[in-house]
């Protein structure tokens, strides 16, 4: 799918250059969201055939997405996310809270995160630690594989 | 830069549309590990110069990096984050998360994020509400804006 594979050494690039083009990101979105029909791919993202026809099989080749007989029998086949796939459950949501966050203007609709026993909205979700500390970009660095740990 | 808006109501597509391209998800992850200039930025993604002057324009004009004179002085700009783009922090996150869990064979080096403060790694995150639950995929539907509540 791209020319060139960067960094090697680097998790972000590796997943930009597996995941990381407009379509495959809103396909997956479409995923978790329920849809799994070809034809439903296609009416929600309004995308030429051919190329919802080579990423769904690009998501299927990367292990994102697999091939299931169609639920409802018949000849048709549904995509659904793998396990590796729904693991991609963070990157809609952080997609999804920036826009929340940037793309709207007060008062303008959007859709929303609900919880399914409640229905009621999803508060807004935090990166923490598993003692509970809330991580930001001034509390990390990236260290480069080639780098030693620095001395304390 | 895209041909066609996809799905106005939709958080996750509006953020997509501004940075769901390889080139401008690399260059954020750069200006996060402290990139600013354009020939760094050059020789950190080995990217063609049109390109990478497209790509900068674009994210200074939706507001996620913005121009500065450069930290030492001389004619050179430097690209800097604006708090909308640092506000992207957790999409890097995201990517970063899934590529260590998926896309290395175990044992494999790639970088990793430290804690500024002690230059430990930093523990898994996750995505936890204000009251320290843990939100997974199951435990979330999307309210599209069309559709009415459900009564309880």
């Amino acid at each position: 799918m791209n020319a060139r594979p960067t960094d090697s050494t680097c998790p972000v690039a590796r997943t930009v250059d597996i995941v990381g083009d407009r379509w495959s990101l809103l396909i997956i979105r479409d995923a978790f969201d329920g849809v799994r029909r070809f034809s439903q791919f296609q009416r929600s993202l309004g995308i030429a055939k051919n190329i919802l026809a080579t990423r769904l099989r690009h998501l299927v080749d990367v292990g994102v997405l697999r091939v299931e007989p169609a639920s409802g029998g018949g000849s048709y086949q549904d995509y659904v996310l793998t396990d590796k796939g729904k693991d991609l459950f963070d990157l809609i949501v952080s997609l999804r809270q920036w826009g929340q966050d940037h793309t709207f203007t007060p008062g303008e609709q959007h859709s929303v995160l609900v919880d399914v026993a409640t229905d009621q909205p999803v508060p807004r979700l935090r990166y923490t630690t598993p003692d509970g500390t809330h991580i930001q970009a001034h509390d990390i660095r990236v260290r480069k594989v080639n780098e030693a740990a620095q001395p304390l």
